[in-house]
């Protein structure tokens, strides 16, 4: 044990052993300041696309958030993310006692940090009525402040005006629909009028199943969202898996890709482990995020031996033909004994492709 | 692994099986949100006194912080402190394009969220001036507001003339004293006029190692703040220690007792699991934090058993006569066999009573 | 950043400095190295009784297990566990090639350990048949040989002689019983012979819900077992929540206020956050737990705003009678705005009463 | 709140709701279960070779270990190693009373589950002597039987004869070298006769700084290795950093390659954060590590902005000409405002190069 002493006394020394008068007078611990850094998020591109992480949906103190719109920035950038889109409430700011600027005051304030941080900013607001239409998203805007009109269809014409896409905002809330989520006149008049480009099936922790169905029949993008106010790291445990964020299968990494790739219904929704949406781009994900060797025969003589590497965050869990569960954990890499004819219509439960039903697909032969 | 199968059933039912509107329309995943609640920082009282841990030094929008005033009771309650002081930079507020309000602002803001959440909230304000004398706290005000003077003296007698109990802060910090940490004639002087009572040891991650002896010769307090401007959870690594604190033994948990300790000299500073202060003050909290019992003897003659409680979540690092370093993890037992004579005189080398000595004492017969 | 050096400098001096020889000898990095200490799983004593955290059925290298018997003693005392069973299977020894000594031989090799660290350590063995009866520990024997007879009832029997406490592990363990989980006339038979006097609800990660109606009707003992053969650490989130155990409320910590404990059903199952059991026992526990403190009125008037302080590490959820589920954190404070009136017949879910009801109380006002 | 409700319901179905019987017989808990997946050591390859993570140094209960020897393997593949050996001591087996088998025992018993798990298992073992010449693992052997004979020398001649690499292990250990680490005549003996092919820089959590410059003076095969008795994740903080590891730069993952890699000394030794070894190949693994992008200009005209990647999982310290201290994260990225001219000689502190020097580099212009 005696050598112990030694590194004890180095620590020691920082303190005591001066000699020097620096170290009387300031003495740093680096170690204990969390250093601001990038983590990767990580989920693979598919072919022809990279995969921008991004969350279309927060608040700053400009609205009803409690913090300064260059948090918003840092905070996206240290988690891994992409591309961002603030969306202060136009129609909603309860500190206007102590805040002033118009609707386009936090974008301002947060872009030159995101141009420092290389995070796409898209400039954006809060239609916020009650339902219906309820809120609406409009990102890509030129001058939020021309949507601060009364009528809302005039808001959100002016938005489209200007190039927008259009989001319908957690539709299932229950503040404003209590027991339903309903599919009301008037966002059908908005849909036929190009109004409504995409739908939240995904806001802060709630899904809206129906709402999954209502974007693969229509056409329209899904989209998942945090609608944060506080901090993120706060509200969800980030250690274990990022915010839900909407995955933008876009051409390359600009403003301009991301909104082509929502025009196109690009998108992919992720929270809790869960991906939702097109089944052509779940099967691509999940194709670009597996690499399954044959390793050899097990002592079933019916299984074989697999090695499944998992090169993307996402826990996938597959439930085989007789039932079982099979999860291939994220970032990891598992061996295990399978018979294949259970596996040749693998149910990936955690991937999908409507309110009632998930990716099918051939595991192992993929 | 057949029955695997059953809890996935449950979790595939969460989106399929419907049956009810409801589950079509809005499921909910809790788990994925983090519970708002708080924490306990197990540091135990002493003898007399409950220690109480507060954060003196912080900041919002209202000044540089990048946060609502409401938000720093939030992060206080949540990480355990029990008394908090918001001190927004009196002439400083390079936000003043977007953000009104006076010097009390901040506080009135945040004081309805602290009685809902049981935080001490005391009213304070950061006198910011060029060196000497560079900033200084005044905790305890009545009206911030009147402290907005041209003359820094004039400033700190009408803190004073509240009641204020008066803090330098950072006196060692490198952008207003580069090479060196020096107690100026200004100093000396508004310590003649009662207008210094305490001094930050410790401010973010900076230790001035030579402010203690001050402290400890001229009878001063000692103090230990963060200096928040973003977000704590951001600076420092909570999971393993607390932001820097002071630990204030008070006679009761109220502002008034926080008042009369500080001005009574009854502080501890904790930073980066070290504490610095009063030899009496450290041996109380050393004396309150280890229960050490004799298990019998050792197969080494010169050595017997011991096991050792620490009851806090303070790390002890004890290094014998011999040299040797024990270490005693917080909130954890071990059991070790050692050799009491070469413990008589233990150092406990992370409790500090100067800047050149730590608290010495007979560690196994306390 | 300038000071940030002279950290660095003190790291460096470490490798470089030297001056004296040691340092080039041989360096030790402590913090790099886990200290061996032991934790405290927080769930509070009930009236009368100490509440202890035992786990009665684990394996060693003396039957299929992978460590060698005293690893059982420290990993337990790691955890926080006041006592342990080594049962080794009596009846099965794959490494038979390599391992040699009798069926005392894995508790004589721990028991040394046991005593340095102060765990219980319980004598015991697994009779180990095919089902009917399946496999069965028997506790607090005096020589584990004398059970190794062909006959399973001469060998419950003997162990009875010795004055074992008895359990059916794992009745549905689905290698046993592949679709069900039955009572059959054997076990009738040894239960009309005092031959099993508890069963196992809780077997690794498998609860089986019928069997604790078999234990409250019949007044048998509810156990909960890890049934561990590998790493503790390696097969459960220690970071999360404890092993599965049982928490026996014995008189005093000892060996035999245990046996009598468990002779009287003063256990409860503890695991995956569920505590299974008898009714009067749940609400001691649940009771000792809260600490429940009226703030005064919230905001609705039909509200009140409560301080619930969790002084347990089991996190308790609590369904209303409106249905609403409140989530009560372990080790956390929450402040909540609630309805009294709809609590007045609050049910814990996670504390289960039977395989079909869990305990009901009046939250607030207790 | 109302519709938390729904989730909960979908849990106390999982106890109460029945319907099938199943439910009532067994319900598994998956997620309490940690799964057996493999993570992955980030450290990047270099060019012509791949970089492989290797433990030359370990016991099980066929020695002093505490452990069965497939659990060697199943622990490094979880942890993301390529290569281990297994060295039990030939000449001390503590527990003879209840373990038999030859030498090759821990081998032949670990080896079916190294090839299930694709770890490669080197056949080995620890020639155990008093100082000198101390302890000396031989790696690569055909019969580790041949090697128990009384003289050292006869021992490691055998083992040369079956084309054993040689390791001089910890030569620092403070049991046979209380206070120095000393080349003695019989180390220059052995290495003279080809017997020594490598040391030991680092063992357990033990830095020899001295060893380093024997290695590269001598051409010596620089390594480092964990000598694990217990469990690797109760000795390290693994969710920080991996074990103690020698990096081996291979052709291939074979252990033919690796045997070629450790007889041309294509080796660094990996331990807490640092690198030790061959200059050349500490620039290589730093060049693969980072990918530094200038981003334009900073606000101070000296200083531009630099996007710095960091691809390994090591943290890499850079002081700069001005003894300032840049710390770039493992597995992130950082963005900061540099001034490149004092980063011409920017000495990397954690990438050492002898008793007395680190690697010193142009960092932004590499």
């Amino acid at each position: 044990m005696k050598s112990k002493l030694i590194l004890t006394l180095f620590t020691v020394l920082a303190l005591f052993s001066a000699g020097t008068a620096q170290d009387m007078n300031n003495v740093k611990y680096p170690e204990m300041q969390k250093i601001s850094s990038r983590r990767k998020i990580v989920i693979p591109d598919i072919p022809g696309f990279v995969t921008l992480k991004c969350d279309f949906h927060m608040h700053t103190v400009f609205s009803d958030g409690i913090v300064w719109p260059t948090y918003r920035v840092d905070e996206a950038w240290t988690e891994g993310l992409d591309a961002i889109a603030i969306t202060d409430h136009i129609e909603k700011q309860p500190s206007k006692e102590y805040i002033s600027g118009d609707h386009n005051a936090s974008y301002e304030i947060a872009y030159p940090q995101a141009i420092e941080k290389g995070i796409i900013l898209i400039k954006a607001g809060e239609v916020t009525r009650t339902m219906p239409p309820g809120h609406l998203n409009a990102l890509f805007l030129e001058d939020v402040n021309r949507l601060d009109v009364e009528d809302v269809t005039a808001a959100l014409t002016e938005a489209r005006k200007q190039g927008a896409f259009i989001i319908w905002n957690h539709p299932g809330w229950q503040a404003q629909q209590p027991d339903t989520c309903l599919w009301m006149p008037m966002h059908q008049s908005l849909f036929e009028q190009g109004l409504i480009n995409g739908i939240e099936v995904f806001n802060e922790v709630e899904f809206y199943p129906v709402v999954l169905d209502w974007c693969i029949n229509r056409k329209l993008t899904v989209i998942s969202n945090s609608d944060i106010h506080d901090i993120i790291s706060d509200a969800y445990y980030l250690e274990t898996q990022p915010r839900p964020l909407t995955l933008v299968f876009a051409k390359e990494k600009s403003s301009n890709s991301i909104k082509e790739a929502m025009f196109e219904g690009r998108t992919l929704a992720l929270f809790n482990n869960h991906v939702a949406g097109r089944e052509d781009l779940l099967k691509e994900l999940l194709t670009a995020s597996l690499t399954i060797k044959l390793l050899g025969n097990a002592k079933d003589k019916n299984e074989k031996r697999y090695e499944i590497i998992n090169n993307s965050a996402i826990e996938f869990k597959v439930e085989n033909q007789k039932g079982d569960l099979l999860i291939i954990p994220g970032e990891s890499t598992i061996i295990s004994a399978l018979n294949p004819k259970y596996y040749e219509n693998s149910r990936i439960i955690n991937l999908l492709t409507g309110s009632n039903s998930c990716l099918t697909t051939n595991l192992l032969y993929k």
